[in-house]
C-alpha cells in the first residue's frame, strides 16, 4: 500500500509557491465569490490524478477543452512565478492536436524558456499535490535559469 | 487603372529564393506528379488576392483549413530559407482562434525568430507575387538578423 492510500486524494498538501500561483489563477475566474469557502487544495483538486483514475481514462477521443484549459492555467502559473522572480513577462503558446499530441511552449520577450512536447494530453495530472508543486517549481526553475544564460534576448 | 490590372492575375513573377522555396515546398505534395506540368506562379496562385477578390471573402466564418494550411506554409518556407542561409533549424507554431484571430512564432533553437499576431486570418494573401517575394524575403532577413543577434540561443 503506498503512502497516499493512507491519505486523502492527492496527499498532503506542501506550501508552495507554485501552488499558490496556481491556485489564484483558479481563483481569479470565480467572478462572484462562489468558491470564497473552498480551500486551495480543493481548487487544485483538478490537477490530481490517481494511478487508478489515470487508468479508467480512455485516449482514442478529442481531448476536452476543460483538460486544454487545465493545462493551459499549468502552464500560466508558471509564466507568472517566472515573471515574479526575474521581471520578465512570460507567456505559454500552447497547440494541441486531435490525437492527444500537443507542444506548449512559454516565451519571454525573443526568449524560449520553455518548450515541451506533449502526448496523452488526456492524462495531464499528477499523483499528489507535492508532485504537482515539484513539476510546477521545477519548470519555473529551468525558465529563470534560461533568462539568466540568455538576458539579452529575455529581454528583447 | 492600376498596373496590375494590366498585367495577368498576380502580376509579373519575380525571380525571388522565397517563392522558389514557397513553390518547392507546394510541389513536394504533388506525390503522383499531377502537377508536373504547372509552373512555380500556377502552384503560388493561392497566395495572390486582388483587391476585387479580398473585399468579397467574408470574415465572420471560422478560417477554412485550407486558408490556415497555406499561412503555414508561407511560413515553413521563411523557416526553411532561414536554415539555408544560417544552418539554424527554424520551426514554425501557428495558433488561430475562432474568430480570424492567430499567432504565429518561427522559432530556432531557444530563439523567437519571429512573432506575429494576425487578424482577418481569412483575407491572407498578396495583390501580386512581388508582394508575396517580398514580404517573405523581409521576414526571411529579420530572422536572420535575430540569429546574427543572438547566436547562442539561436543555436541551444
Amino acid at each position: 500500500m503506498s503512502d497516499t492510500e493512507t491519505l486523502p486524494r492527492g496527499g498532503l498538501y506542501p506550501a508552495s509557491d507554485y501552488l499558490d500561483q496556481l491556485a489564484s489563477i483558479i481563483r481569479a475566474q470565480d467572478s462572484y465569490g462562489h468558491w470564497d469557502g473552498k480551500t486551495d487544495a480543493d481548487l487544485l483538486a483538478e490537477y490530481i490524478l490517481t494511478p487508478e483514475e489515470r487508468r479508467e481514462i480512455p485516449i482514442i477521443s478529442d481531448p476536452e477543452p476543460e483538460t486544454i484549459a487545465r493545462i493551459e492555467k499549468f502552464y500560466d502559473a508558471v509564466g507568472l512565478l517566472v515573471e515574479k522572480r526575474t521581471g520578465v513577462m512570460a507567456g505559454q503558446m500552447a497547440k494541441f492536436h486531435h490525437e492527444g499530441f500537443g507542444r506548449v511552449v512559454l516565451i519571454g520577450g525573443s526568449l524560449v524558456l520553455i518548450s515541451k512536447h506533449m502526448r496523452d494530453v488526456h492524462r495531464f495530472g499528477f499523483a499528489t499535490y507535492a508532485k504537482l508543486a515539484e513539476a510546477g517549481e521545477k519548470l519555473t526553475a529551468d525558465a529563470v535559469k534560461k533568462i539568466e544564460t540568455y538576458p539579452e534576448a529575455a529581454r528583447d
